[in-house]
């Protein structure tokens, strides 16, 4: 008997049909004699049509009563999967997060989970019943009153749940096969991976593959978490993410994946005087202003102006803030102008293997260049080189690339629409 | 400063427009130095849509996960509503049934109320806070589940609020201006009353008129709460429902309202044995079935063949399943044949002081004759006298003995449509 947490995002519970559906996979593995706890999603786009509502009475909503609207698409999505698993005879009952023991900080909107005690879930698994808990939500113990995770926070949920209740294997279920080697709709010789390591799946997370979130993976590592990303629409195999054991010899290819990533932007301070502490003016004045930056690249400086060039790229829902705060200091910081391009792309090899492996970035950039692909940036990490090309070049390069390091298959992806939460 | 627990309807809060406009009463209230607790329903038709909802899913859901579902509508509402209250700068806390203290025994979809600790709601109001609290909803302590109280919960959320507290007042915001001496859509001469006592209007409620729920009339004469009810649409004083203290000498009119009730059935078993235990075995064969019996008549024995016929109402919904389980007894209670009518009106005035004024039922029978109105059933209580007649002239009835106990007003009533939970 194993114990198997399940996560169904809201494109797999977005109508009553699709809910008896759920329900029904559900009940097939409990009756093959697992304990099974669910985490769901709010349906389909309730979670959206909860905000516009919110809008409509008020252009800024207080983050408290924001969480506590919001939680109740969990509720009703949780609430009609008890009930369509208790009609096909086994039992099932439903939690909030806060009957679920999901103990988080104050931070409402993207509160931490600080302490996960699932008295109740144990004690429904022990009666025989699936457990169906609220995903994305919580409470705060010092105040009493109900927060949510923010973005990917049913994903977190259920991998804190597998790790509190020590499960086998936290199943993520979605709309794709599982991890591809790249974008199956860009590249459609892309593989599906039967394995990745947690490392590989955060830097991959990082640069645009949105299967998984950053922070679901990251506490699935953090807590030794089996995580196995699986279609809700078939039973096939998916992809396990695993936590490989310091110094274990794992045959680890040397690029395991392709991503892109189409959401920054690129923001370029021209003729920024090459003193010390400018950088550090700069980025100091941008953090401030909450903005993410992702890559930085600062070009040698011009020897004959004693000037050089800054560039960064962060969200582009954060560049107009960007470029505000620096405008504003202008004078003090006595950069020339500013330079804000959208059209930018990135894309990254991942791979374990990298780190051994001299040879990855040469490669990387062989093959851009024969395909007559410029390269704008460049950043590495230990397994993961990223570089910023034009957007509208950037499927083409994934392809390239894709080829280069001998990752194409044999067969077709098949992939379906839509996303969860 | 008095404290004012403030109960709104589905209908009150049915879209953000609404919502605004009643967030804006509620600050005006607190803004003159009340403090407040507003108790509010889901919005406009929430809660039959996740009924639906639940219908597509499961013909029959289990009780606990209806409840879960269910209570998901108070959660949408109540926190929009205090997000609309804090734009117009005043503090506003939403609270669950649970938050609430809101403790009621298990019984999913009907549950009864058997402890209220509003601790937070307290605190809310000593922070100076606006503390909205989710009607029809509590949990049950032994199983930490959440349950819901049934028709009319709101109401009673409010009124058992309003007694923990110790309130002044407990407001109902409804769709009428207050209660009325008959339905001003039948009677365009009905008045509003400024008073009425509580026995008065238990016996008003249970007789067909709808705008408060006996269950919540009953909490608050028990628990000596003031309420008063009144129109969300202006701000007209409505109706004190007042619990006068024992002996006090207070000026009673004979007759306070007239109300009239189309939906029930009647039922009569024809030919039954006149012999003892007879109507005790039809009445308890009755009561298994769970179907509540109102008017019960008995004709007078004819003395030449021994056999009398039993009449009795009942909710038209339970008609059928009474006719059921007589039938299957037909030959062990020895009756010849079963009659069923579903075209009847029950016709009540009610007035605490017919207590002490005998002519009330002559002048009652008197006006109907005249009016050439037939009286098929007659049953009364120390403060109403009930009549059955033909569906199709109880509206007729109303307005003649609306008129025979001087009740006419001048002006004609105002009424708005739709209602709450």
């Amino acid at each position: 008997m194993s114990l198997i947490v399940q996560k169904f995002g809201g494109s797999s519970v977005a109508d009553a049909e699709s809910i008896k559906r759920v329900a029904k996979r559900i009940v097939e593995v409990r009756k093959a004699g697992n304990e099974v706890v669910v985490v769901v999603s709010a349906m389909g786009d309730t979670t959206d049509e909860l905000l516009d509502l919110a809008k409509k009475v008020v252009p800024f909503p207080s983050g408290r009563e924001l969480d506590m609207l919001l939680t109740a698409g969990e509720r009703i999505s949780m609430a009609l999967l008890a009930m369509a698993i208790r009609s096909l005879g086994v039992e099932a009952r439903s939690y909030t997060g806060s009957q679920a023991g999901m103990v988080t900080d104050a931070q409402h909107g993207s509160a931490r989970i600080v302490e996960v005690s699932p008295k109740r879930v144990r004690e429904a698994l022990d009666d025989g019943a699936v457990a169906i808990v609220a995903g994305f939500q919580g409470f705060n113990r010092g105040t009493g009153d109900i927060t949510t995770l923010g973005r990917g926070g049913s994903d977190t949920t259920a991998v804190a749940l597998a790790a509190a209740l020590g499960a086998d294997v936290c199943e993520i279920y979605t709309d794709v096969d599982g991890i591809y080697t790249a974008d199956p709709r860009v590249v459609s010789s892309a593989r599906k991976l039967d394995r990745i390591t947690s490392e590989e799946m955060l830097e991959l997370a990082a640069t645009g593959a949105k299967v998984l979130y950053i922070r679901a993976v990251e506490y699935a590592r953090r807590h030794g978490v089996t995580l196995h990303v699986r279609s809700s629409f078939n039973n096939n195999e998916g992809t396990l993410v695993v936590n490989p054991i310091e110094g274990e010899n794992v045959e680890e290819p040397i690029v395991t994946g392709v991503a892109a990533d189409l959401s920054e932007a690129k923001i370029t301070v021209v003729g920024v005087p090459d003193t010390p502490g400018k950088a550090a003016q700069i980025f100091t004045l941008i953090a401030r202003t909450n903005v993410n930056i992702d890559m930085i690249v600062q070009n040698v400086s011009s020897a004959s102006t004693g000037l050089t060039d800054i560039s960064f790229t962060c969200p582009k829902s954060d560049a107009h803030a960007a470029m505000e705060a620096l405008t504003a200091q202008k004078a003090d910081i006595g950069f020339a102008s500013l330079q804000h391009d959208d059209q930018i792309a990135k894309l990254a090899v991942v791979g374990a293997g990298m780190r051994t492996n001299a040879g990855v970035s040469a490669k990387l950039f062989t093959a851009l260049f024969e395909a007559g692909i410029n390269i704008e940036m460049i950043s590495t990490s230990e397994i993961r080189i990223s570089v910023v090309t034009r957007a509208d070049t950037v499927n083409d390069a994934v392809r390239v690339v894709h080829t280069a390091f001998g990752l194409d298959g044999e067969v077709e992806a098949v992939v379906h629409g839509g996303t969860g939460r």
